[in-house]
């Protein structure tokens, strides 16, 4: 699959190599390509160009920005280019403009995820991977030997299964599906006790299992 | 110990009995006695009062009244007879208004635990067992064989513990303290993914395990 991953902090560095290695041909999108390589930390093996064209020829764009910046990554990408394609968003609306422990942007009646969607209302948008910390979402056999739960949420079947497939690539198996993106606000508004619990553990290498009888639903 | 237990709905019916099974003397406050006695549902085995008593001689104060109706409830058991007692808050900033999904009336910068402890400085709030239904909150068991997680909430040592010691009466094993009624606004504000997770596996009977390294700090 071609897949263009947007953004290149923590979260954007760690998914578009492990996409890479899962055998798919990924392009980094940022937005200053040529400030983005002077910088020490950037030593990805991968093509980086502007959000403008890194979904030139994708199958699936992963909106790894900052949650507050998503609006002008994808904007810059393009409406067009973004009428029918998937659209993976892992990012959070945190705001650590008050400090420590961030707050969120949007919440409780609507969500970064329905935000997007509404935006360019042509793209398919599925919210996931958003509940756990970068190196996890990418390598969940590293908590619990992977025995922990990701949930996904959108308002397209096809878009969904798509995602869903791509996270059994990565070695989720316990895969809870909202057929609704509304649900991405109760996904978001999990980061206030994700970042209270990162805190108490003293690390952010954790994740949950949603308990419950062998017979409810599971993808 | 002398537990007073706020509130006669599914949480409270289900509580109250719960704790006088593991030897303490539990009274019920309620708003109007006579009303909930007329009731068909009502039919435990315990002392009833108005909230104007239920508290007298309580060394805990359980608040499991309807959260749009806790600071009333509690204002009625009296500041006065609060202050000094450990105030177990299970409740939830539920609002239903709107239909479903509910929506919460207090989140992110603030709870319903930190406004109970505003009007009543003088009680010691602790935030736990919001996070699961009734059934799973007094029988953890229930669920996963009892391997999953419980959090609690306080700015008050002693008290947390207090409530940690009932936590573990009740069966709860892997219980997580934040030392700050702040963190309550996280645990609130998981109620939005409880609810989905509800509707989507079909049932009340599950729970979170927060799966990290042993290492990691619990109770």
């Amino acid at each position: 699959m071609r897949i263009a991953v947007l953004g290149t902090g923590s979260v954007g560095r760690t998914v578009a190599p492990a996409l890479a290695r899962l055998g798919h041909q990924v392009t980094v999108g940022t937005r200053d390509p040529a400030a983005t390589r002077a910088r020490e930390a950037w030593d990805l093996d991968l093509p980086l160009t502007g959000y403008d064209t890194a979904a030139d020829d994708a199958d699936l764009v992963v909106n790894a920005t900052n949650g507050q910046a998503s609006l002008e990554a994808l904007t810059a990408v393009g409406a067009d280019r973004l009428a029918g394609t998937v659209v993976l968003d892992v990012a959070n609306p945190l705001d650590f403009s008050a400090g420590f422990p961030p707050t969120l942007t949007v919440k409780d009646t609507d969500s970064l995820a329905e935000q997007l969607q509404r935006a360019f209302p042509e793209a398919r948008v599925v919210k996931s991977l958003n509940t756990t910390t970068a190196g996890v979402m990418v390598d969940p056999r590293s908590v619990g030997d992977g025995d922990t739960t990701m949930f996904v949420a959108s308002d397209h079947a096809e878009a969904r299964a798509l995602v869903v497939d791509l996270l059994h690539q990565l070695g989720w198996r316990d895969v809870i599906e909202f057929d609704t993106l509304s649900a991405a606000r109760a996904m978001e508004m999990w980061l206030p006790l994700w970042v209270r619990l990162m805190g108490t553990l003293g690390t952010a290498r954790f994740n949950v299992k949603v308990v419950r009888d062998e017979a409810a639903s599971t993808s």
